[in-house]
């Protein structure tokens, strides 16, 4: 069976534009978390749900037969081809009104992502990645991805969520041993960081206890540009784990040894 | 005299358009800061000298009386009525091609901010206080800005733009104290943290070493929207220090008396 990549990147697409019906009236209300004029209300909940019922609902009419994973419905069907969801990824940005969440599609066949879309509706930016082509998309406009193209580690430009994603000493060394091997830290990005990868804004993109739906979309937009991904112990990391991407292989590499003698 | 204030806003609204035309073009470049094809040529450098120069030509046509001091060009002039520029707050944010930088532009009069501008001009944002008024414009739209209200640490949303600026021990224990007594903390945020407790979707910033111009212009922002500010010591903010901010003056109170217990 050949794929259709062109109604593969379409449903992306679709997918997001349908997210983002269900995200954006509820990012920066006055609605709090635990607003007391809302009690019981949680709009991140509400948007996250609601998010994936609407992504589910487009890819479902468009590959019938193919498995959905998502954050909050959990799994359906079976088979080679899957779609991985994380509605919000980014819920603390979400909540706190800063525009650097995003909407993660990812589609996987027997495992690995191939395609996949990362889209931040607030600012209009959409990353997408089908096979040969990792792409940036706003205002109308697209140009494609490339990651910076950065071999070695001591110039890096390294995100991560936060240092205290790191939470034991073994972990934390690990996380020592990268900073202190590199120019600059950036906090805070979720997935951000790693469109941010693709687009050649920064060199390394680390992050511990991942799972499949925080990173299976943005598995494809980083290999397409240019960039390479793997879990710490060299594995495919579409499933998630202890991840790390890289602007190449050779800087990967690198950053992999890294870790694993610290 | 009577301060113009329509005037104040027209040149806060005019200097940010023009400090735009000089940070856009330099936002998310190839040229990263040490690219070896641009060898001397550092963009962060290039936007934010280009931004002040731009920012100090339009003040000082409107007000050629005023004084001016940057972060890049220094301090001209002298009198009651002082221009307090930061043309790219954020620089690693810049760098790293994540749009929660900020050009700010704040109004003082004797020594206390009464106006302030912060734009992101990426995503189009406008963040504009004057006497009376603080305000939200994005798309041609103007809303007024207004805090949480929230008045209890235990529900707070805290800001700071990485736990690494509470460098000593001394001042990590403060860290410490604010962080175990709210409820959710969020890094990398700079400027646009502070924009956003004034939006209501943060309820605290805290930084210690702040400049002058990395905070006069959002003290007004803040206060217009209901919002409270000063100095660890409780002292006026506008000219730097060891800053906290709050969503009302109770929640305030709190954190001063926090900080200054720990």
């Amino acid at each position: 069976m050949t794929l259709d990549l062109a109604k593969i990147e379409a449903t992306l697409l679709a997918a997001a534009d349908a997210a983002a019906t269900r995200t954006l009236p509820l990012f920066r209300t006055p609605l709090a978390v635990d607003n007391k004029l809302s009690e019981g209300f949680d709009p991140v909940t509400e948007a996250d749900k609601g998010a994936e019922t609407a992504i589910r609902a487009v890819i479902a009419e468009a590959f019938p037969d193919h498995a959905i994973i998502g954050e909050e419905w959990g799994s359906s069907g079976s088979g080679p081809y899957s779609w991985i969801i994380d509605p919000i990824d980014g819920t603390r940005a979400f909540i706190s009104g800063a525009p650097v969440w995003g909407t993660l599609i990812g589609f996987a066949r027997d495992g690995v992502a191939i395609a996949g879309l990362m889209s931040q509706p607030f600012i209009g930016e959409t990353f997408l990645a089908v096979p040969g082509r990792s792409t940036y998309r706003r205002n109308g406009q697209t140009q494609a991805l490339r990651t910076s193209g950065q071999t070695e580690l001591a110039p890096s430009r390294v995100f991560t969520t936060t240092p205290s994603l790191f939470r034991t000493p073994e972990l934390m060394s690990k996380w020592r041993a990268i900073e202190s091997a590199t120019r600059l830290q950036r906090f805070g990005m979720d997935c951000y960081g790693y469109a941010l990868l693709a687009a050649g804004q920064a060199d390394i993109v680390i992050e511990p206890f991942l799972n499949t739906y925080d990173i299976a979309a943005l598995v494809p937009i980083i290999r397409e540009a240019g960039g390479a991904i793997a879990c710490w112990d060299g594995s495919e990391p579409t499933g998630g784990g202890n991840v790390v991407a890289a602007a190449t292989p050779e800087l990967l590499e690198k950053a992999l040894e890294l870790v694993n003698a610290s």
